[in-house]
């Protein structure tokens, strides 16, 4: 039924700096709504955002979710990878195009599990430190697997939803708990991993499937209120201290952009047992930036990482769990070995014992009205990079004081 | 286009016999598909099914899920349980009505996220005198909070899914970890309880909107591999020891039919923090039964946990985490203060160290083709009994060895 349309479209050819994070070697996928109009699935290219389903004509883009694409496995999300470069580059339709600030990013995909690992050596002996001074800080199982758990989805929001504080018990120093506002709020700076091919029950999943199974990364913020984790943790781990928010970037990129990233994971002693071994490695080679209300506080190197995600992955179903196209599995906090590169502000600021200068003024924890923002980057081919998409939260005061 | 419809309806009265269990007073929910068909909802009436789309002539029944149901909140949940007592108290049309034994029963409703508590004293107890038999068993914010954390929704399965041996992890004597077919899967006999209507982030739950909130309650297996938990659990609580597998029974029982059952919570001390106290008690006087092939070995009383399900609800949302149509959360192991009222293999055996007897054979925990049955009841209104359906599983062997 094309009777009503008329006249010649309007081609474009869309303007990408050269020094672009968001490049045609990069072409992130996201779900974006024009002002007024409903969400579906675009690429980022530049500061422009592309309607997929506009510009390819195909519908399978023209729903708020990633997930059919995401389920249809590595060689459709190669051939429509290889769709897109050709389309991004020539001229394009215009009505396909439109201005990143000028569009609503939603949430890529609805999650279905989320697990937090806890994979980062410097962050995982940091707080061993900070909350267990006199023993080891490495707990006996932590070199034998990638320690993890399950957080809530419910409550998985995008970047740029304001994070309310949560209130909560709180642990004092009489022994018994009062309830308010947590005073110790913080944030994890991790990448999350998303599933795109789901795997049956008793059906586990090998380190080498991880590209099979895996669609792509996105930058997590996991809120994290320390006094409240600090008194519920024991003995089943965090609950509420977590569950209030956790924030995911809009862009979600796709494994093929990372290819130029790939390291080898720092070495492994002892060596992991047959299941969590790889044949090539997935340590990524990503920079990540944390910025607290504009200024810079730490530069966490996700090539620090001691288990890779295609060992958590395997991890995660070694057991025989199945998994579904959205879940969502993140890093754990990344921390480097240097005191500008922790992920987090209980160890940028040592517990709250030394203060990160923040515009100026002491700081430790996050005040009302804080923002962070999260961003990272990857080699490209050749001498480029590419950006991963923003992670970006607000605190707002707490709603509930007893 | 009714031109096909011909003849006269059949009609009939479903016999239900005094002392069963689901009578007119009980009426629990479940998804059921007659051989060959789809899934839709239905009740149960003593041994029958009746397909509530086909008996009440509403859409609504006609979804695979309870799902549209349960979000309609607790007036509809009134209403119609209104008009299915006046169906079932007359004629049926016999197309509607299903033998129970003839119909496939599948999971109630897709489960959002699923959180389990541990809130049973005597549970809580006996396991801090297994793990830490030199320190205090009770951990010293038990008695503050309801401990819980975030399980797997995604392998929630519906009773009758065999539960395949997890393999994982396994701590050993020498301090190193080896892996392989689990040597101490568990059960966990517990209720769960499915929110209807969810709530928005930052929008705590107050206890007395638990039956506002609450669809109803169906009994949950919790398997366990402690082997797998026992390695894994420190820092960040429990995760594949648990995460193969949770069954849940197909039968979901409102609220309304447990008016008789309600009791006051035993003696909470110290007082709980004001967002935790009831103005009205959601204590439970449900009696469960656990059979180990056929075996009754255990009648845990859920009349004496020490957090209701209303607190639980309550301190799960307390930070602001919001929650959706489908969330499950379940109580935690159901144990009693006698021996023959725990509801794990792991306190039944004390740690292996007491085998129990089963069909003759001394026994600890479950080994391959081994089933178990979990069975509850609780007063309904006058003299009678309401039943809650059962969670079965049986276990098959490993599938994976190294």
């Amino acid at each position: 039924m094309d009777l009503v349309r008329t006249g010649a479209r309007v081609k474009t050819r869309v303007e990408v700096p050269d020094d672009s994070l968001f490049g045609a070697d990069n072409l992130p996928y996201g779900v974006f709504a024009p002002e007024g109009q409903h969400y579906r699935v675009g690429t980022r290219l530049g500061d422009s955002v592309i309607d997929l389903a506009a510009a390819l004509g195909d519908p399978e883009f023209a729903e708020p979710s990633l997930a059919a694409l995401m389920a249809r496995g590595p060689d459709h999300w190669r051939e429509v990878r290889e769709r897109i470069r050709e389309l991004v580059g020539n001229e394009i339709d215009s009505a396909a195009v439109h201005a990143l600030s000028e569009v609503q990013l939603g949430l890529p995909v609805p999650i279905g599990d989320y697990v937090d690992f806890y994979a980062s050596i410097d962050h995982a002996t940091n707080l061993g430190r900070l909350f267990r001074p006199d023993s080891e800080p490495l707990l006996p199982n932590w070199r034998h697997l990638p320690v993890g758990y399950h957080g809530r989805a419910g409550t998985v929001v995008v970047s740029g939803t304001e994070v309310i504080r949560p209130s909560g018990q709180r642990r004092t120093d009489s022994g018994t708990p009062d309830f308010g506002p947590s005073r110790r709020l913080d944030i994890e700076a991790e990448l999350g991993f998303l599933v795109g091919v789901g795997s049956e029950l008793g059906d586990p999943i090998e380190t080498g499937e991880f590209a099979e199974r895996v669609f792509g990364v996105a930058l997590v913020n996991d809120w994290s209120a320390r006094d409240i984790q600090a008194w519920e943790y024991q003995p089943l781990g965090p609950f509420l201290g977590k569950s209030f928010a956790t924030s995911i970037a809009p862009w979600v990129t796709p494994l093929a952009a990372l290819e130029s990233a790939r390291v080898p994971t720092p070495e492994q002693s002892p060596e992991p047992l047959p299941y969590l071994r790889e044949k090539e490695p997935w340590g990524l080679d990503i920079d990540l930036t944390v910025s607290w209300n504009g200024e810079v506080v730490a530069h966490p190197p996700f090539s620090r990482m001691y288990w890779s995600p295609a060992q958590m992955l395997a991890h995660l179903t070694a057991n025989g769990a199945a998994t579904r196209t959205g879940d969502l599995y993140a890093s754990g906090t990344i921390s480097g070995p240097e005191p500008d590169q922790r992920g987090s502000f209980i160890e940028l600021s040592w517990g709250g014992s030394e203060p990160v200068l923040v515009g100026g003024q002491k700081r430790t924890f996050l005040e009302d009205g804080d923002e962070v923002v999260i961003t990272a980057s990857a080699p490209g081919p050749g001498t480029g990079r590419i950006g991963l998409g923003e992670v970006r939260g607000r605190i707002q005061p707490a709603r509930r004081r007893d």
